[in-house]
């Protein structure tokens, strides 16, 4: 049988202690950590960027099909994507979360787990946080902090006309290991001994438990010495976010479909389930790659990675954002990124 | 009839929109604020502090006499006292809520009158957050920057043996004020058409409901040139803040009973309850004053500061943590600060 312990034996100052004795610093900045009113910082004459997010069990995620171990690498893992967002280096996190008694300390350990194998992977310090209950649920809030040289940050607002449209990795995984995850979910609740049939959808799956940042992607571009003329993280889905380029840039925008990146696997599932793959990178959200715009003399410089697909460029507003589809057809582009208020 | 505006039919980014549409930015070292993918701070060579708090419905507040725009207020205090306890300023916060249903455009902005009212009070600077809904309740997650020279934030773990313990304020009026509110809670709840008798009671109730935090004591320690050896604010009670600094500095300590600041209406009104007033300061909490040690040289540049109180003194560690009574009497001190698990 599993142990169980409960939490309120230890109470909030054990509980913290316990969460966080193993705690590693890993940046020099970091001065001081966990353990009293603040944790304190130096940027040593770099700019600090922050950012700060919250996933709400029922909304955000669904514990049903969600290990803790996951819960926690993702909640860290989507406000680093915001840092690299910015051009900058993610540094310290802070992580609060709120718990209702049925969470044991065994379950706070296992969410933790992911918590620090995301800060060792990221190489960044858990500086701090706050520990309490909820009357219901798991709630989770996390404020990101990085640092960047003065000036090199990167907004959304920034594009130019005639800049090249890109975006790193894949697009539409994501929202396909999510809808297979639900669909499971549905065939248990229908009927328990049904286990469930997750093979060969693993890198999808994986996708949407386990996303990864893209620092290799920030590495590359300043190796380059291509400093991105405006850029975002791809969390509400393609669409959504050029839109936010566009509108915040005052641009519009042409993308191509057959240039929008999908893994094959993610294909073959999107077939599988009758659901057009373009629709899945466009509105299906939780990627975590990088959208960004540059200018087109730097083209030469990506050609040849991998990981990055030019896929439209930037016009005057006059023109509206558009998508040209596999079939030479022009269509708006709509905002159907996920809403939290749906 | 009041006004009520559904939130869905704005979304996410529209009520992003409505609620910072008036943002104002106050710090030079604020240099890219709400709306991007993070927030971009330069500090100018100062180091960064940073605290953050959770703060859930029906655990740390009770909308059913917490007004919305003094919980949007006190949510913002309760973290820039954290960063005062540091020795520090602040400049910045995030504010992250989430929010079920039941709340209405109008409530939220209820809600952020009070934060901005506590930003533009304390000249602070908020530069992001996160607004998402919830399945039930209000929780409301802030993370707060501040900025202190090099090596002049000040911990908990650095009193010595012999320095004054002070307290800034007096202590226990909050809890008081909580117990108010409770009470008439009770009555409404039996008979609802009794009206609440909160008269004479306004400073004890804005106690609980409207805290402030301390810069005044932070700038007149300051211009005294006093470096506290320790330092941290009471939020959970005396006792318990008292034998933090004791374990963190690893001392011991004696406190006089008849030296603890207390009002003389949280003082009326304890007896009126049948409670001790010491008791109310010890074991109380949500006072947000600062509690310090420093070295008893600097003793002449605060006494005349009707604002600081020496309450005793730090001792050897093997000599414990004790109060001696107005009878002369000597106990140990206990944690009964409040916890969030009890």
């Amino acid at each position: 049988m599993e142990e169980r312990t409960e939490i309120n034996n230890l109470g909030e100052f054990g509980l913290i202690d316990h969460l966080t004795r193993n705690i590693e610093i890993r940046n020099a900045g970091t001065i001081l950590g966990v353990g009293d009113d603040g944790a304190v910082i130096d940027h040593f004459g770099k700019q600090t960027v922050v950012s700060t997010d919250m996933l709400v069990e029922g909304i955000h995620f669904d514990l049903m099909y969600t290990p803790l171990k996951h819960l926690g690498y993702k909640s860290v893992i989507v406000n680093l994507s915001d840092i690299y967002a910015m051009n900058a280096v993610p540094t310290q996190i802070t992580m609060s979360i709120a718990f209702s008694n049925r969470f044991s300390l065994e379950a706070l350990d296992e969410f933790y787990e992911g918590v620090y194998a995301a800060c060792e992977r990221y190489n960044v310090d858990l500086i701090g946080g706050d520990t309490t209950s909820s009357q219901k649920g798991f709630v989770i809030s996390v404020t990101a902090i990085g640092e960047v040289a003065p000036g090199k940050f990167v907004k959304r607002s920034t594009a130019q006309k005639g800049d090249l449209l890109c975006v790193s990795g894949n697009l539409g995984a994501a929202y396909l290991g999510l809808t297979i995850l639900e669909r499971e979910k549905q065939i248990f609740l229908e009927n328990p001994k049904v286990q469930p049939d997750l093979e060969n959808q693993t890198y999808i799956i994986g996708r949407q438990l386990k996303p990864e940042a893209r620092p290799d992607i920030i590495s590359f571009l300043a190796e380059k010495e291509i400093l991105p003329t405006a850029m975002m993280d791809v969390s509400d889905g393609l669409s959504s976010e050029i839109l936010h380029i566009c509108r915040q840039s005052e641009l519009g925008c042409v993308l191509y479909e057959d240039k929008i990146p999908v893994h094959d696997e993610a294909r073959q599932m999107a077939m599988q389930f009758g659901l057009d793959p373009t629709a899945c990178a466009l509105s299906g959200g939780e990627d975590y790659e990088l959208l960004f715009t540059m200018k087109q003399e730097d083209y030469d410089k990506i050609v040849l990675n991998e990981e990055i697909a030019v896929i439209g460029y930037m016009t005057g507003p006059e023109e509206g954002a558009h998508i040209i589809t596999r079939g030479g057809n022009r269509h708006e582009i709509t905002a159907q990124g996920w809403n939290a208020f749906k």
